[in-house]
């Protein structure tokens, strides 16, 4: 590691961790090794000193490892089969419970059913799952983020008994890999960094951005499996459809008053 | 690295990144020192390579290294001098923009102006944000977030020109350490970790997940220099009171909306 008060400008030409951070590839299959327990609990516990609100940690992590526990979680994933293939899946959630218990316990009168302090509760519980992939990764593991947390989160709620003021947020399969996985391409970094102030995308600006994205042999692909004209309409149509993304929200929003919040 | 296919079980003896990870600590003062653009745009060009929702990236950074930038943006962070001692300040947006600007360009009808695409975008942002803080972590630099951003939100949009779609999500200062800073204390983790199902807290285990940090000599000082009674009424009656949470709820709920999301 670059030691402390050594000059940033010196740093540009070794820059720490470079490869495996521009290298890294989500893992969505596993080999049936098992991870020990003790060095989940070490990585996360090295993962929680990332940072987090006012040092209040609102989150809270459920690992599952038993097989009934991930045949259970299956469904609300839509039958992913990293959930399966996986030596543990981890449910990340904001927690509001123990800080507002300890609150409650002294005395002290808690504000925290809004928007702010649930965001603040999201913010931390991705951050500690971020830092968690990060570290898992380093160590030679494979990692698959699940964004179907946020859609079955009422279903993932009663399967892990989560109580008021939890809330999923995230899930992180997590396991040996059972091939390298594929790097997935990423947007020119220039369209999505802006100096000073945000410059707006024109229409040759966002052609030139999504240019690469659009040639790539998989986009061709989804574009012609799915009888789509482009990779937009594959995004929009298939993916991600409006009605889908309405029905969702309202479960999700449901599930977060549902447990105590309120916006 | 330990590399690929290497055994897991043998990982926990040499576990990779632990002594950065564990140690740690955010950085609030800076010197003078400035920070190379190209780096900067490298540490960001690495840090995109985190995982996104669908490979969508929805997330755009506004870099403000301008003395000017920096004084217009100090007081919707309440004047903290991390703003104004920071080579750089770096402001991560949800960003639904550029990919709506896409799809529309594509004729594809896109269905994202919804609670659940807004926290795709959230996501994204946090990930990226925090794969950014690791990175410049390990480089040397020093580091603090700025849970402002979702104070005064409205504000920081003007300053940088944000246009629809497009809603501040948290706050990176960067720089040459001034100084070593502190380490944070963390709950136990056994406090956060929860095995196949949520193990709800009772009165004593509460207390003794927060017997260490109420002990500290820190904690202690707020107390005594608030006139408070406890340390959970250092976070309800003075840092985080109920009447600013629902006061800067309803101003980036406003804004949310104003941006074209509706929930």
């Amino acid at each position: 590691m670059v030691k402390f008060g050594q000059n940033i400008t010196n740093i540009q030409t070794t820059m720490n961790g470079k490869d495996y951070f521009c290298n890294r590839r989500t893992i969505r299959n596993y080999t049936e090794e098992k991870i020990d327990r003790r060095f989940l609990g070490e990585l996360l516990e090295a993962a929680s000193h990332a940072p987090t609100t006012g040092n209040m940690q609102l989150y809270s992590v459920v690992i599952t490892q038993d097989d009934a526990g991930k045949q259970r979680l299956s469904p609300a994933h839509f039958g992913q089969p990293s959930v399966m293939s996986a030596a543990a899946v981890l449910t990340f959630c904001a927690d509001f419970n123990r800080f507002v218990k300890w609150c409650e316990l002294r005395k002290a009168r808690p504000g925290f059913n809004n928007l702010q302090a649930w965001l603040w509760a999201v913010e931390d519980t991705i951050i500690f799952a971020q830092q968690f992939v990060t570290l898992a990764e380093m160590n030679g593991l494979g990692t698959c983020y699940l964004g179907t947390t946020t859609y079955n989160a009422d279903r993932i709620s009663e399967l892990l008994g989560l109580p008021d003021l939890v809330v999923p947020v995230i899930t992180v399969t997590v396991g040996s890999p059972s091939s390298q996985g594929a790097k997935s391409d990423r947007l020119p970094i220039e369209a999505i960094v802006h100096d000073e102030q945000y410059k707006d995308y024109n229409e040759s600006g966002i052609a030139r951005i999504y240019a690469e994205k659009e040639a790539l042999q998989d986009s061709r692909k989804y574009v012609e499996e799915n009888g789509k004209e482009n990779l937009a309409q594959v995004f929009t149509d298939v993916r991600y459809p409006k009605a889908d993304n309405e029905h969702f929200s309202k479960v999700y929003s449901d599930l977060i008053r549902a447990k105590g919040f309120s916006f």
